[in-house]
């Protein structure tokens, strides 16, 4: 690629912003041409993001500086579509966006939302990967999301997810975002567990959206308890539903239904968060006991379950390879 | 009360038996005679136990060195049972055993195991406080059985847990005790989440032949996916099954179950597990979504979960106020 | 004692406010008639310490309710001093401030700070006990101030603190209250080190106080580099100074001069922070090396470093057992 | 590059190693062809570094299997050695040692270390870039040694490292390896800090050696406190010496310094752990108070301190720019 694609970002000083800037620095085929945030506007990027020092000497802007081929939404939710409504951005600009805004239509129960003229495309690439491929907006789906999906997607490509669903996941508190709140208060967060949104996570709506287009016919209950952890990054969640597959044969499905999607990994090691960590991979792990088919399933929330996701889609809408840029040295530890 | 009860701890060394030595150092009631160790014999107590230096002056026997009103078994599984069978033990001593060998009989359903002439009673007091008092021998429960039981009791006692009950809870590092082990380095652990015995936790023996003993006729499969979690001590467990009663129903039942039981407490507040962290309590919380009847119990896995646990048992067999030597300040943070 | 004195505290929805509610609730001779919080009023204390649900039905208060034997005031610093200017507090109210405002004063070397009518005492027993007892006011120490004092007194006392002293010192989180701060974002802190005040902190204004109440004419420099630690409790700091003292006489200094201290302690343990936590203790540790000699000390930053304190010198005030209350279960893990 | 490099590790198995594998599998220029082990042999190497599941197919091997440009030594202290003087390796294989066994030579003051045949190069770039380039043996330096030297070196350049220096460190729990030991147990270390080694740390024996080949006549004492951390990765040190040096002419002299060494980094922000974790950078920050010239410095322990470095140093051997394949993603939190 004799040039490389311009790309801005709105909203580069929260996590996702950060972790954005972080991967397109290294990528090998995009310039990053502007990193705009409200609150820091004028300060340098290293005043936040401390650790690229050395890295950049780029500046957070107020606004869009230039026209840019790729254009992040890292605003937050409700803001993405305030944004997209109030500014002017080029016909030619693909965007992702991070938010929640795009990926679910209360109406109907497509993959793609609208706003305007624009239509978004939703970006799980192990579900949809040809659609993005041919998309001009994307919305990147939620941490939760993507983790839980990965678990369960190849039995609805088999339409053979019909019992319920049992789940209960664990986040970091990167998770929550960087702003201040009790529970992401490091005397009160460490070495303590709470729940939140039992039953009731918003995520649960992009989830049986997928399912719906996976297996049409059959949408069985997701019973979902959220935790919070006390760790930064990452999420780990445990699924389970009473399945006639044995564990080779559901071994079989999932290794088939992930073999072209190199981020996804089935691992017959038993499975322990910090092996994702720093990295876009989701590993999966697969067990049986009696009927229930137990699948784990784990992602950095960051990366896979956000900015090394909204990545991966650049590469497919831009048609590079997949893990351009996102071959990371896991931090392990 | 004139004079002290006489205590002595075999397997005084580890975690649970440390546990005990502070808790019984500080019982109005209690004169801790010895503290045996296996491996740490002749040593100040303050050598292993480093925070209680200043408070006792004692060695770890070898051996028992007095004959003892109540004698507590911290020897381990396996340990507790062997040690009975090869010790002389004054018929007078009371018995508290700590580990997992005395708690239930494959053969029968009964809460009454025996060795020898040794009958053990299941030692959870808001199970059967008044079996407990007129016992000479108590199996002490495990912790996540503790936790998970005071969590639906209620209900069985009622005869109404009849759906299928799905569990989710994490661990803290000394459930594992203080042995050596990969999953119990730090490097490895810190901001680190696993599962380990999914659907296969040894509690649940336990916590099924307790559900039987109140309603003989129904036992409802336990689905229970247990975590560990970075952080040392706590248990915090999410139980959900399909039940007809309204939030406030529940609400009162499990009130109304708990009223005189002084340990635990239905809380309002959304759960944290600190809030039991370094006391005896069990705080319970009620949640109900659609048909789901969603049962938070934390507890902290080291007192109520077993020292904390013994100790009252011991003042309910010497008639005690069961609440004696276990008013603790939380540690909170 | 008969009667239980009356206490209450200004601020008591703060983290020292929150300990004090704690020890006091646990007090043999104490009634909490009050506690004040303005951003709390009417609220039930166990909104904002949770941990506390089930041991009080107390509300906070808006204002003072009851005429007190003794007072608290975890009201912070400068706060403390406008508090005392604009409230008719009793002449025969014993009050014991936590914050800075009245721990030392820019124009005198004196330990004894007035404002209005009152003279405030420097309540550090280990320092000056007899004062305290007849003191009416007292000025709470710093909790960096208590844990390097502590580990400077008996030099000190001897004349023999004349060498440059060099301090490095770990604080957990709870050391900067409960108000958010980026500092104290869970994300941030978790598996972080950082430094801040390097060679400025405020305490070193007491702690010079202190040191040349004990020896006029000598006043070594004190270095002292803090760090903030990924932990919730605690003060761990390391001194050390050229000494002509074996090892040996500086043990048996150390011992003497604590002898009649009971919250003291010279362990020959290699110190490590837990062995204090959720205690009123100071661990003291020693070494020589060379010429110098190594002085660690450890304290929980919240207990001995503030509201543990502040009860050890209510029971001074009101001539109880100095460890009246605060015979605590160590959390240990 | 036409080819890539052939290159070995001899103890893959443990922390150093499996980071080395982690940076030589993503090195654009180096073939990884075996990753020997002696626990581990004929084990795939993702039993072990379960990370790697699906970046590698690789099995430890129980021995050399092939011929190597390059071979990396992580076998531990005092095997490194043993290993050399056993083993057959051509004559033309570069080898970079990660223990102790060759950094410096009690006999000597050089900074070169002979083994039979083998004269080994300390390998700090930031020393002596010009020695290593033409070096056969590389002896990596320690971790604390690499993070201390870097604060340290430019005022020993200038001779002017003439007062007294004092250290206080803190170390994360990988710094200790992957061996289990009551120090790195979880339950222990979790909250946790303590010292070790006070004023006694094996690497102030590099330190002294660096200090005395830049000012030969001038070798100022260094006191060092090392403290265990709750943490993972990481280094944190602080050091401060008497200087006559503004403030800006010590940020000017350590700019001038390092203004060809890539990786480290004079910042002007409050410098946080976090800012250099997962990369091989090492952040200094400098701070003037009264007297004292005030360094901070921080590298990752795994990647500066150990592995890291082992790849610059070969990039440097192989005159490869030194930054390849050291671009990292920094993991932020």
């Amino acid at each position: 690629m004799a040039t490389r694609m311009k790309a801005g970002i709105i909203g580069a000083a929260g996590y996702a912003g950060g972790e954005l800037v972080r991967l397109l620095l290294l990528h090998p085929y995009v310039e990053l041409v502007f990193a705009q945030s409200n609150s820091q506007a004028e300060q340098p990027i290293t005043n936040t993001h401390t650790d690229l020092v050395g890295e950049t000497t780029l500046t957070f802007s107020s606004d869009m500086t230039a026209e840019v081929d790729v254009l992040f939404l890292c605003a937050g939710h409700g803001a993405a579509r305030k944004f997209l409504e109030t500014t002017s951005v080029a016909a030619t600009t693909k965007v992702i966006d991070l938010s929640q805004d795009f990926r679910w239509n209360e109406q109907t129960s497509e993959s793609i939302v609208t706003t305007g003229e624009r239509a978004f495309v939703y970006g799980l690439p192990e579900l949809q990967r040809e659609e993005i491929k041919k998309a001009q907006h994307i919305a990147n789906p939620g941490c939760f999301a993507t983790a839980i999906q990965l678990a369960l997607l190849p039995l609805a490509q088999e339409s053979i997810l019909t019992s319920e669903v049992h789940v209960s996941g664990i986040t970091g508190s990167t998770g929550a975002g960087q702003q201040l709140s009790e529970t992401s208060h490091f005397s009160w967060r460490t070495e303590n567990i709470s729940t939140y949104k039992v039953m009731q996570h918003q995520h649960l709506h992009e989830i049986n959206r997928s399912i719906k287009q996976l297996q049409p016919n059959q949408q069985p209950a997701i019973h979902f308890v959220p935790y919070r952890g006390p760790f930064a990054r990452g999420i780990f969640i445990t699924a389970y539903t009473s399945s006639d597959l044995t564990l080779a044969q559901a071994t079989e499905l999932y290794q088939s239904y992930y073999a072209q999607h190199p981020f996804v990994i089935i691992s017959a090691q038993n499975p322990d968060l910090k092996q994702v960590i720093n990295t876009n991979k989701c590993i999966l792990h697969l067990q049986k006991h009696g009927e229930q088919l137990v699948i784990t399933s784990m992602i950095d929330n960051l990366l896979k379950g956000a900015s090394g996701q909204a990545v991966q889609n650049m590469n497919l809408l831009f048609r590079l390879d997949e893990t351009t840029g996102l071959k990371l040295k896991p931090s392990a530890f």
